[in-house]
C-alpha cells in the first residue's frame, strides 16, 4: 500500500481554493470518494490526516477548502471571523461545499457515482448543508457539528443519508438544537441517525482540544466510538 | 463450532423462573456473558434466538425470565398485564434482573468478571434498571427500550456503560423522555450513549412488528445498524 497525495486548486467567484486529495495507488480503478470539511480554523494537518486515514481504508479522500488558498485562523476571534461570512450566507456555503465535492468527483481516481462527505465542527455544519441542499451524495457524517438550519432549504428533499456524531454536552449544539435538527431532517425525508455521547463536549475528536470552559474537550472514548461509527456508515453507504 | 443450549431454572419468592443458556462448546475456558432481557411478551424464540446469535459471536448468553416459568403473553392487553406489576414495583424488577444475571454468572461457562446485559422494549427498561441499581456489569444495551426512571435509584452511581438504541419516533419513548433519560444518566455518572434512528418506530428489531398505528414497525436498516452497534459495544466493554 502506498498512499499518495496531491493538492488541487479550484476557483469560485475569482478566488482560489486548495484541497488535498489522498488515495492508495495500489487500488485498481476508481474508488468511492469521501470529502472532508474543515473546522473553523481552515484546512489543516488535522483534516489532511483524516483524508490520509480514509485513503488507508481504501477510499479516495479530499480535504476541502472553504476559506481560500492558505487562509487559516488562529484563536477563537480570528476563526469566528472566518466562518461568519459563510454562516451569514448559507447559499454561498452550500455553493462552496458542492463545488469542492464536484472537484473531487471529477478526479480520475474517484468513482463519481459513489461519494460521501464528512466534517468537523463548522465542517459538520458544512456537510449537513451539503445534504440540505439536496446534493446527490450517498451520505454525510457530522462530527461535533453545528446544527442550526440554513433557512434556505425548506421543502428540499435530503437525498444523502445523514449521521451526526454528537457530544451531548456540546454548548454549541444544545439538546433543543438536537430536537430541532431531528424535526428538520425528518421533515426533509432524510434517512438520519444521531449518536449522542454522554458527558462529552465539543471537539471530542481533536486531541488538542483542552478548553472545557469554552466547551471543547478531547474524549478518547467518543473519538474511538465515532470513528467506528464513521467506517460502519461508509461501508453501508458506499458499498 | 457447536452451539449448545440448556434451560436453567431459578427461584424467587417461591416462584420458579426458567432461562436459556447458549454457548459454543468449542470455546476454551470461561467466556464473557451477556444476559438477554425479553419484551413484554415474555421469553420467546426471539430472545432465545438472540442468545444463540451471541453464542455464535463467542459469548455465553442467557435469555432471562422475568415473568416465571412458561408465563407468556399474547396480545397487548395480556402483555400489559404481565409487565404492570413489575412497572409498579421497580425494586422487584431490579431484584429479578439482578438475580437472573447472577444465575448466568454462576455458570461454569461464564467469566463472572466480564458480564453485560441487553434487552428489547420492556427488556430495555429492565437492563437500564439493572444499571440504575448499581450492578457491576460492564455494560447494558437497550433496544427500543422504555426510558422512564424508576424513582428508587436516585443517588446510586451507574457503573455499567450504557448504550440505548432508539427509534426517534417511538411513541413509548418520546423526545422529552430522551432528554430526561440523558439528564438522569449524566447525573448518575454513567458513561452513556444514545443512538437515535430517524423515521423509526418502536420494536424496530422485530421482523414481526407491523402495527404502525400502535407505533411498532420493523426497520431493516435500524435492525442492522443497531446490531452493528451492539457488537462494537460488546467488543469494547467485554474485552
Amino acid at each position: 500500500m502506498a498512499i499518495q497525495t496531491r493538492t488541487i486548486a479550484y476557483q469560485h467567484a475569482g478566488l482560489t481554493y486548495e484541497g488535498l486529495l489522498a488515495w492508495d495507488d495500489t487500488a485498481s480503478g476508481p474508488r468511492p470518494g469521501v470529502a472532508v470539511a474543515h473546522t473553523w480554523a481552515g484546512r489543516s494537518e488535522f483534516e489532511d490526516g483524516k483524508a490520509i486515514e480514509l485513503a488507508e481504508h481504501g477510499y479516495v479522500a479530499f480535504a476541502l477548502d472553504m476559506f481560500g488558498k492558505g487562509v487559516r485562523g488562529e484563536g477563537a476571534e480570528q476563526c469566528q471571523g472566518l466562518i461568519a461570512p459563510l454562516l451569514a450566507d448559507r447559499a454561498l456555503l452550500q455553493d462552496l461545499v458542492n463545488l469542492g465535492v464536484g472537484v473531487m468527483s471529477e478526479q480520475a481516481e474517484v468513482d463519481a457515482s459513489c461519494v460521501a462527505a464528512m466534517g468537523y465542527c463548522f465542517g459538520g455544519l458544512t456537510v449537513l448543508d451539503l445534504a440540505r441542499s439536496g446534493a446527490m451524495v450517498r451520505g454525510v457524517v457530522s462530527f461535533h457539528g453545528l446544527f442550526n438550519a440554513p433557512g434556505n432549504t425548506e421543502g428540499t428533499r435530503i437525498e444523502a443519508k445523514v449521521l451526526c456524531l454528537h457530544g451531548y454536552d456540546d454548548p454549541m449544539a444544545t439538546p433543543e438544537d438536537l430536537l430541532a435538527l431531528a424535526q428538520e431532517l425528518t421533515a426533509a425525508g432524510a434517512d438520519w441517525q444521531v449518536h449522542a455521547y454522554g458527558n462529552t463536549l465539543h471537539a471530542f475528536t481533536n486531541p488538542q482540544a483542552n478548553d472545557p470552559g469554552f466547551g471543547a474537550l478531547y474524549s478518547a472514548a467518543a473519538d474511538r466510538r465515532s470513528s467506528e461509527a464513521l467506517y460502519n456508515f461508509l461501508e453501508e453507504v458506499l458499498a
